[in-house]
């Protein structure tokens, strides 16, 4: 199933979309999508509808170099356990949104990345029971003020700004997410190529080592790190990100 | 104003704590904290009531090395600009509760703070009108795996687990931050005794740099640093954080 967030004539509801390209139709969720999710009956076709953020999470947990040639492209090692930092609830924007440079920064880069989603409040989850407490895979831009990140030390403040988590386009339930293919496209480049097979920390152990250190409630998001060939964007551009059997999440850059 | 989130038999609400000691009396706030509070008429003597966290945050942000003499007893510098991290909504607790020692760690610290309570939605904040759109001041206890701290780099992890964000005992609107005593005592012992005219970065700074990369919600907390003098606790101990107009935090610690 695909889950999706979406504006509509009438408010903002989740919603279910089922079909492809110019056939694809978004069914109305009464409440929440955790669990077997109610519907309304309402439904529209996808081109009527403005996909949103397609969760809101509480807290967004991040992995720093999980890949390992993301990790030599700065010179870093990989760490030994899952390096870990939380990006604010507040840098979440949906698909199609934009990104806002800040003037703080010279150098703003993109970081495409694979999103877990979790379906209910975990502590303490087994890598054997990971894939039981997930709801399901988004897409991620771990937005970067790549200057400030160096000159910070800690990374609150580069990858913190408002707009500097977009997710999306949708939540996909169904997918295996273990060797998924990953491209990020700057107007049109590639620059990242990659597959998710090549994760240093692999999801199950992510979900293991994070919900040992903190509680995970339904819809926070695990972002799993980024592969090679980061790179900055400058306002008017537009990143592109497409994962194998998910999707591709759009949004350009703005002067803030 | 004393605002406070309490236990009581019917359920949990927001109060106001009237007078001092053993007359002190906590009076239930119909549903908020923000604006002008509205008052339902019950009211409770405070020693029937179990005092909470005084607000859960959707993020609380930190501040690293914003004392001098904290800053120098690790060898580091005080950064030019402050230096934030996220600690996640799940790592609060309230007065009383027990901090818990996690397995992975073999030294855990207490790092007492002065915590500021944002009171609105809010972006791009100057320095001069910070003092408009806070809430009130609590006591926080920063508490941090310092060998995890050092070896992992960044600080998701070390300050992170849950029950490191202790948070109380209520929010005070009515004082002046600028210099307030600060005391930490672990065990009776005093650990940390400083002043809060001591913060390089003082609070009307720290609102207008954190709110000028995110917006500020109704309830976040800016923790804004520790003084010299951390050090660990082991199970069994117990810290009492105390600051000067506010009153004292006090939290055991257990092993997890």
């Amino acid at each position: 199933m695909r889950l999706a967030r979406i504006a509509h004539p009438g408010g903002v509801a989740f919603a279910s979309i089922e079909g492809e390209g110019g056939d694809a139709q978004v069914l109305e969720i009464a409440e929440h999508p955790f669990g077997k999710p109610n519907f309304t009956g309402k439904r529209w076709p996808l081109a009527d509808v403005r996909l949103l953020a397609p969760i809101l999470p509480s807290k967004v947990i991040a992995v720093g170099r999980n890949y390992a040639a993301h990790a030599a492209e700065f010179g870093n090692e990989v760490p030994s356990d899952p390096m870990i930092f939380i990006k604010p609830s507040t840098s979440v924007i949906g698909p199609n949104a934009a990104i806002k440079l800040p003037a703080a920064s010279q150098r703003v880069d993109f970081e495409g990345e694979l999103a877990v989603v979790i379906g209910q409040p975990v502590r303490n989850v087994p890598a054997s029971r990971a894939a039981s407490v997930i709801l399901g895979y988004t897409i991620a831009n771990d937005v970067s003020a790549r200057d400030l990140q160096k000159s910070d030390g800690q990374w609150g403040r580069a990858k913190g700004f408002d707009t500097f988590c977009p997710l999306g386009p949708w939540i996909e339930t169904a997918v295996d997410p273990s060797d998924l293919a990953l491209r990020t496209e700057l107007d049109g480049v590639v620059k990242q190529d990659s597959r998710t097979s090549l994760l240093v920390h692999k999801i199950p152990e992510l979900v293991e080592f994070v919900s040992g250190v903190m509680t995970l409630l339904p819809g926070d998001v695990i972002l799993t790190g980024t592969p090679e060939g980061v790179g900055p964007m400058t306002a008017g551009q537009q990143v592109s990100i497409t994962i194998e059997g998910i999707g591709t999440l759009t949004n350009p850059a703005q002067a803030a």
